[in-house]
């Protein structure tokens, strides 16, 4: 079509730097997010690519004090759980990382999937079924990116037992969590993910294998 | 830090165009892409966030022609498959459906995931192992849109059996397939999806369930 866009290379660059200093985002100001910001990150989450154009991403804002405090303690126990499991080495390293958002993030959206969606017609997902969850993280990438561009910082719990999830956001029995999202404002802004700084992990460069 | 970039109004404009303009390309041009690039989409691939910064991502280029030839057999058998699966009322939609480029993309990426990968400790993942995989799908998604504002299109191919594919691969034994991709520049480029073109389903809004 003539209409296609044609991006240059300063966009180019630009996107480059919006990959590089998109963070997982685990300490927000408390100040609030535009409703209307929301909703609109959310129209542009459902632009992502999904298998046999299913759509099959469930957005679901957790609003009330009661749930969220539900979500917090569900968190507050995995992550003990999983500090019990570490090895002694990296056990006090653990426990100084703060992993999530909760407490303090304005905005929160559980992103779930309907796995046996009727849109679709279930094309593209006899011999892996599994991407229809990976359609949901589509579009959860696409609103991390979506919102870094707006300012706001986003974070993924995924310290989080599934199941209990679903049951303090009473959806239906067949949809499953792919991703808790915090949003909002971020403390701090660094192109160094925390977990390097902290020293628990550092990146390591790109490599291919050629077949 | 204060060398934070402030992405502008006149950025998101565009990225939101990218977002409506990204297509699952089928139809490609065989004029190849500089290998080079192909190389700087991997590297801006990595970028990706990754459960416990684990990068668990493995890019494959499958290059060989007896190993292409291998993975248009698997395709066709799967496709197969799943003409014969249709319902009556649908087999000849899904039959005029071009589902994959593999046969003129100038370029195909493999992307698996070790499932179990050393690196980020096994952060992040023990109640919800599924974000290893999801991992991969980030940087997929980053290859995705950074080939779009490059001009190149990319097709997610998942009909395939996924331990064919690695066999055909010869990859370690543990490692999975995520995603088979097709990359090149586009026969054409609309903003309309191509499942929605021919009519076999079409996008609904988003919509939000509150809690």
């Amino acid at each position: 079509m003539s209409d296609a866009p044609a991006f240059d290379a300063g966009f180019r660059e630009r996107l480059a730097e919006l990959f590089a200093w998109r963070r997982d985002v685990r300490r927000f100001r408390t100040d609030p997010v535009d409703p209307a910001l929301v909703d609109t990150l959310i129209e542009t989450a459902s632009l992502a690519p999904s298998v046999g154009l299913s759509q099959p991403w469930r957005f679901v804002t957790v609003d009330t004090p009661a749930r969220r405090a539900a979500i917090r303690a569900a968190f507050a126990d995995s992550n003990a759980a999983a500090l019990a499991a570490q090895p002694d080495a990296r056990a006090a390293a653990y426990a100084a990382l703060k992993l999530a958002g909760l407490d303090a993030a304005p905005v929160h959206i559980a992103v779930l999937v309907e796995p046996d969606p009727a849109q679709g017609h279930g094309l593209g997902r006899t011999t892996m079924p599994e991407t229809v969850g990976y359609s949901a993280v589509l579009a959860i990438h696409t609103l991390w990116l979506a919102a870094r561009a707006a300012g706001l910082g986003l974070g993924w719990v995924s310290i989080l037992e599934p199941e209990r999830v679903c049951a303090i956001l009473d959806v239906p029995a067949d949809w499953r969590l792919v991703g808790y999202l915090c949003l909002g404002w971020p403390a701090a802004e660094t192109v160094t993910p925390e977990l390097e700084t902290a020293g628990w992990e550092h990146r390591r460069p790109a490599s291919v294998v050629r077949r």
